[in-house]
């Protein structure tokens, strides 16, 4: 069974590799890094991500013909939901195939879409109507849970933007603090590094799902209940992270650069691939006692290359940790 | 006089060009967005940067021959002056001359040193005794100013790491709550995207300022008065954030991806250039009006594209602007 982390954190040290974190000794009673705690979490902590929830997104090859593959989670209810099922109907109908990456800007946001706008709405697709409200759940969205304290994974963080930020199901959302004592609940999800937006123009009912972002820069979180997230991006970020940046207006590559743009070969729905091609991620329960201590080292650093622990974090700085795990044949 | 204005904030609009935000037309009653406010700034408002606190950084040109060149601002007094001193020390030597970029972590940082770590100290050159505090700035650093409120701009924002953030002389700083108030005063600069700081190996006093770091992706704050932070990036920093990631431990380059190492010619210190070359570059007074309505306009978007202002920012979401000027010839 391969295990890969994605939620790597580390030192700065000045290593050669035989400086580097992982390698250095370790003293007897140092604490547990992050990735330590994450590593012992039981089976029973991780939860399966749906095949049904996961696009593939195959760039072209590098210059030098390497392969380039972006695996994107879909949010679950009951974020986004218009979106998302937009987006599954889009990728079914191969909407995407043969689209490219348009916008690189840098410390923000790569963009892909439509490049000539010949059809950026993927007129003709059935897709659905999308919902009124900007992705904010309500309480109506939830009514098979309990209300309250017990949407939220234990750990709830003072947050600029939101008054509250937590943890649900695996996201990071946004609340108000009311939300978590009282029945005027509201929740959104929050723009963190890797998360998959939908473009939209000046109406805020735009946007079909034909045109994505993800964000590549420091959280840009007064996006955040102004436009749709509908994903996250958790293996392949690389491959758009790396890309030049555009110098036309808001990071968009000119016509001079057209050449830079990065083609979509495909995506899909992983449940649309042959078993044998499927991907298959689990995340880290939110909600379980191993993630409660990994967010407790994220916020307090006591592992050796730490002298002052910050005594907190701020959400988007406590990635979810998600790891690839190999069929269960 | 050539403007630019580094700290471009945009909006994610499916844009074609003619639908970009810069170009959309604007309801007469709209209000500004936050570079409407910067570019309305009066000239006594911007502040210009010693070219003692710049230095130069030529990377080898891309391998279609583009020209790379990052500007980096050193630190002012009385933050992390052993390490700066030490940096234009090194580069007066030349000492960075044939160096490379060797680690390239996602979401994380680009770090640049001596790549066959044959002397990472910069050994035979005659750099100061360091600090012995990890440039944390306490009272008496400061005996020239007033104490208390009057170190700091007007902005104060509530900080999940350091209790306060503020501002201070341009530059993004964590204090605590009491230090507002009261004589035990303490601030520190802070981790956010394009922060420069100073490799360092486990034990605390390591790092000479040979070894160079930038921050590329979400502010990985809990390094914050972990690590030393001598600076910042202010102009070319997508030629660091756009480079291949290593897949070596950290991020650094494996000996297979050697090829991948960026070549950094020179690092000069700006003031040591003839003045043709000399970069010039301003910042907005963090202390001036114009500064707070732009951080008010940031915490609250009010401009076309947004629906729900957030009602507060993280301080390193809101970059301070800094721009490039012509010589005053």
């Amino acid at each position: 069974m391969k295990h890969i982390c994605l939620a790597a954190a580390a030192s700065i040290a000045l290593a050669t590799p035989s400086l580097a974190e992982d390698e250095a000794p370790v003293e007897e009673q140092a604490a547990p890094s992050p990735n330590e705690i994450v590593n012992a979490a039981p089976s029973k902590d991780w939860v399966q991500i749906a095949a049904e929830d996961l696009l593939v997104m195959t760039l072209a090859p590098t210059h030098d013909g390497k392969r380039r593959e972006v695996v994107i989670q879909l949010m679950p209810a009951p974020f986004s939901q218009g979106w998302v099922e937009n987006i599954r109907t889009l990728a079914r109908a191969k909407w995407y195939d043969g689209i490219s990456v348009n916008r690189v800007q840098d410390n923000y946001v790569v963009q892909w879409g439509d490049p000539g706008h010949d059809n950026p709405e993927g007129e003709g697709i059935e897709t659905k109507p999308l919902p009124e409200g900007l992705n904010v759940m309500v309480e109506d969205d939830y009514t098979s849970r309990t209300k309250g304290e017990d949407y939220f994974s234990k750990l709830r963080l003072s947050d600029a933007y939101a008054g509250w930020a937590a943890f649900l199901d695996g996201w990071p959302v946004g609340t108000f603090y009311e939300t978590v004592h009282s029945l005027d609940f509201e929740a959104w999800p929050v723009h963190c590094y890797g998360m998959v937006g939908v473009g939209r123009n000046y109406s805020p009912d735009t946007g079909s799902g034909a045109e994505l972002y993800t964000v590549i820069g420091h959280a840009p979180r007064h996006l955040d209940r102004n436009i749709a997230l509908a994903g996250r991006i958790i293996s392949g970020m690389e491959h758009l992270s790396s890309l030049p940046r555009g110098s036309g207006v808001l990071g968009f590559y000119t016509e001079e650069e057209a050449n830079l743009r990065t083609p979509i070969l495909s995506i899909r729905v992983a449940s649309d691939l042959p078993e044998s091609q499927r991907p298959q991620f689990e995340y880290l329960s939110t909600e379980s006692e191993t993630f409660a201590a990994y967010a407790e080292a994220r916020a307090n650093r006591r592992d050796p290359f730490f002298i002052v622990p910050a005594g907190g974090a701020d959400i988007c700085n406590i990635p979810v940790p998600i790891r690839e795990v190999a069929g269960a044949e």
